[in-house]
């Protein structure tokens, strides 16, 4: 088992090696862009599905809507390279909200980032899955497998630890980055020779009216392009020192590029007048129209998908760094706070990929199945954290503090638009699971909250007295199927610890105690033997009545412990092979609630098959 | 849990009702009839999908098809009731394959009827969705979820108990044998008022051609009509008495209503001509051009998805009872042989649903894919029992045992021709999966064997010396998180059942472990605490390699216990919010091999959280 674990995620780090694990700027946009910057698969997908039903006419509005979504976007990462000085030890939404807008709201914030992290990986792989699909229609209907095995791979990478993803992941972003603008840039140069064409010509007859609903929905869909930019915020202490400096520089590029990209492809499809087949994206529309079918196209494609696996690493970043926080706040389970052996946050990246397997498979694979979901957590997310900035420098008031409250001011205006827009017109196509998820998140992460501060108020030792009585010398019970090896060995043990031992034998079909106690006699083991029956064939259940009754007659208000012979077979597969009675009499002793407030210690004396 | 259960499976039934739990011959009929009389549903569909690609040439050959198989109906039904008498006790195929044809082929057809079983259940359910959708077409799309629907209610009514099964079951048996006999008798008159029609009419062009291999691989499909036959020889114990004779009655019965339905359906099937639409089972669309499409064609269709449903019921019968006779054999895990709370064998019934239910996942709900799978299994385990019966009469030599060793012979030769036609002609369709199982099954059952017989070897106390040197006081090892109440009182256990206790605390961070020793010392707990860092932050590995330090420098040969202070939370819920290494503790010293074969003692000291 070892063996396997290291030789898929690689040898233990020490703690000590924690420090060097840091990313320069190259890696850094490597690891925090590819979501902000391969979002336009989806967006540009979103926008023309919403559109086409429309016809031409709603085809036409490609441009426009596109042009509101880079203002937008202009706004939001604006805002975002404020939040990055201000917050230099990580700036995600649930701290700025946290922080600023108190713990309620900061863990609604939360809440909506878990679930946006997780559909980012599940679009990214979906939408990956469909760029390549889009290039070999033989894989089209095996896009959910392809999205697995796409999981799995980034699962393992990330496992490895972040410097390494770094490296493994870079490769794929430069070389998406550098193909999709070098498709775009001869893309204009045949735009500029051959002049535009017009959707009247290409479009299919509308199937539904062009209305104020369908501009608003498509709108919100597209937003999903902004998606991914609020990551730099949430990882500035894996940027190597300067951190904040390097954050706000890495964010800077990125929107630029994300801008680009965007625009540049939103533009062009419609300048070409793009539209496309039953089994294909537009942006493998558009890229097969501007470069032909050969295997500059399919360069691009494979760049596409790889951005997108890559961007699934960007949930795989975020996700565990998110889920540490709050458990190190104590609203998530304790085992999310711990760093694994590679210096990583393996149970969140584990919790992570179950979650994003399970919406792949749930969805069929179906990037536009996913959108509604997702477009609700980015911008309510969004708004809460440019809310909270905006309450930051009203707080702060230090040097050019207006001008800075009134660009989040704006930020968070816009972006609670998009949200209120979003929420509505999705509203039926999937953003009320959303809805419905955060607050049940935001009551888990209160119900987390509350056991551990109830735990650690009943481990305290305030209140016990410093020097307890010594315990007397516990009373022994053995449970025993028959008088083998294994049990002599309990029986053994139990006589080591304690004077007080007591054999006892159910009997599930009558005689066979009369044989067991013959059997037991006859090794002498000077220990008496108690039988009960079982009309009914369990087991638990008497010995549990048994143990209780001799207790309550012991009348010491002491328990007697239990000493369990257990067989441990040398292979693994040999367990299926035995009753599993130990083992639901151990759970069974463990979860009895004891009526005196009383341990009783459960003893296992394990006997070792050979074979 | 213990309540949800009894609402869904019913109370505890004590082991003196066990014999009052037999079936009289109409609830017999019931149990045990159905996957026989509903194999028409899937026979007849498979015949027809069959021939349909020869288009009407290829459909003419549905009345010889069946007929050949109605005469295999009558030869392996007279062989099976010659079984019953032989073999009062239950004469499966295993049993009879065994005792006359050695262990090993026992084995083999063991392991062709549990895969038989398992896609019984699987066909029967597919088959009985794709019957209901047939009549509502919104359903064909969800026939997966409908199967798996079924399967859910199908496994709880068995769990309940095998009386109320017959109960539960018999109705729509009885309603499907008349409502389909009904509809079979006015098919008749109308058959005699219209007279025939031609395939050359109603069949679709041909897309391939009429070969010899055509016909053997639609008559090897075509074959899965005889499934079900054996059920009642392999099933006679659970008869009221007198058994043999009861259900050697059951089964002529049920073999002429099988052979009742089958032909008349297939001849009427022919006599009309009739073609199935794209999203219809052939028979539905005989029973929509005998009854037109109103309320009486949904009955049928009801009734036999009914019956199908049902059908699962034999399997649910079979597979447990053929498990536990595996078990008591020890060829299977010991927990088959058990009976549960309600007097059935419920592990093999969950087994079997499991099974079934990843069969129809895997396979998407559709029949056609199974049937290659099924056919083979069904006919090796017909030709090792009627192999198995030969032997028998050759060894028996009572009066007329000429002709009895004549008819099984008879029987033996004509199953085997049919193995050999279903095992070549679907070869590559699946039925190589099946011819590859039944080894890999046959290995297993021999390695469960083998490690019973030595587990009873290691535990035999021949060869032990009779009285044992007693054990000296164990030393003992508290491993702790820290200073709290659970850690105090499992340090008090360990004072109380030894002198020699120690204090063990794994330091993760520098400088954690001066403070947990000054805690330490501040409650003059009077023992030792030793400190071990872990600089790859696992607590289990140093953990484990103290106690071999410590247990060599200690040189008597003796292994120290283990006390383990354990939380144990008020709500299950709660357990995901507490680091299992406790648990994680427990497995590595129970799966640490002891080096020199002694056993180390682990004890469970549970601290109980109020909330």
């Amino acid at each position: 088992m070892r063996g396997i674990r290291e030789w898929l995620t690689g040898p233990p780090l020490p703690t000590g090696r924690m420090a060097a694990e840091r990313l320069n700027k190259i890696r850094a946009l490597a690891a925090f862009s590819p979501d902000a910057l391969s979002s336009i698969a989806y967006a540009n997908q979103e926008i023309y599905l919403g559109l086409v039903v429309a016809g031409a006419a709603g085809l036409a509005y490609s441009w426009p809507i596109g042009l509101a979504i880079g203002a937008l976007l202009v706004i939001v990462a604006l805002s975002y390279a404020q939040t990055i000085p201000a917050y230099p030890h990580g700036g995600g939404s649930y701290t700025v909200a946290r922080e600023n807008l108190g713990a309620n709201v900061g863990l609604v914030a939360a809440a909506a980032l878990l679930i946006d992290y997780t559909l980012t990986a599940a679009v990214s792989l979906t939408a990956g899955a469909a760029a390549i699909a889009s290039a070999f229609p033989e894989l089209w209907p095996h896009r959910t497998t392809l999205a697995l095995i796409v999981l799995v791979i980034v699962t393992l990478a990330n496992l490895r630890g972040v410097r390494e993803s770094g490296t493994l992941m870079a490769i794929p972003v430069y070389f998406f980055i550098a193909s999709f603008l070098a498709m775009l840039a001869y893309g204009l140069v045949r735009a500029a020779t051959e002049g535009p064409a017009l959707y009247a010509a290409t479009a299919p007859p509308p199937s539904a009216g062009l209305t104020t609903f369908l501009i608003l929905h498509t709108f919100a869909s597209g937003c999903t392009a902004l998606t991914g930019i609020e990551a730099i915020s949430n990882g500035i202490p894996a940027f190597q020192p300067p951190e904040t400096k390097n954050a706000r520089q890495t964010l800077i590029v990125m929107a630029l590029l994300m801008g680009a990209l965007f625009l540049g492809s939103i533009w062009m499809t419609q300048y070409f007048a793009i539209v496309a087949g039953a089994q294909e994206t537009i942006l493998s529309a558009l890229s097969r129209r501007v470069l032909g079918g050969g295997l500059l196209y399919v360069l691009v494609q494979a760049g596409t998908m790889a951005v997108l696996a890559v961007a699934a690493n960007t949930s795989f970043a975020g996700f565990p760094r998110l889920a540490s926080v709050l458990a190190k706040d104590r609203f998530l389970p304790n085992q999310f706070a711990h760093i694994g052996d590679r210096l990583v946050y393996s149970n969140g990246m584990l919790l992570l990929a179950a979650l994003t397997g399970v919406l792949i498979v749930v969805f069929n694979g179906d990037t536009h199945a996913l959108i509604p979901l997702f477009a609700v957590g980015v911008f309510l997310a969004f708004t809460l954290s440019q809310a909270g900035m905006v309450v930051h420098w009203f707080r702060d008031r230090t040097r050019g503090w207006t001008f800075k409250a009134l660009i989040n001011g704006l930020g968070a205006l816009t972006t609670t638009v998009t949200l209120v827009v979003v929420a509505v017109s999705k509203f039926l196509d999937g953003a009320w699971i959303v809805l419905l998820l955060i607050p049940i998140l935001y009551a888990a992460f209160f119900a987390v909250n509350r056991h551990y501060r109830e735990v650690s108020r009943e481990l305290t030792l305030h209140g016990l007295p410093p020097s307890l009585k010594p315990l007397s010398e516990p009373r022994v019970v053995v449970p025993i199927s028959g008088v083998h090896r294994g049990v002599i060995e309990a029986v053994r043990y139990a006589r080591s610890i304690s004077d007080q031992v007591t054999g006892l034998y159910v009997e599930l079909n009558d005689g066979d105690a009369a044989r067991v106690r013959t059997e037991w006699e006859s090794w002498g083991l000077d220990v008496p033997l108690e039988v009960v029956p079982s009309p009914y064939r369990s087991i638990v259940g008497p010995i549990l009545t048994f143990l209780d009754r001799t207790d309550t007659e012991n009348n010491d208000g002491t328990l007697a412990s239990v000493v369990l012979p257990e067989f441990v077979p040398a292979h693994w597969w040999q367990v299926l092979l035995h009753n599993q009675t130990a083992w639901l009499l151990k759970v069974a002793l463990l979860y009895q609630r004891r009526r005196h407030g009383h341990t009783r210690a459960i003893i296992d004396v394990p006997f070792y098959l050979r074979d």
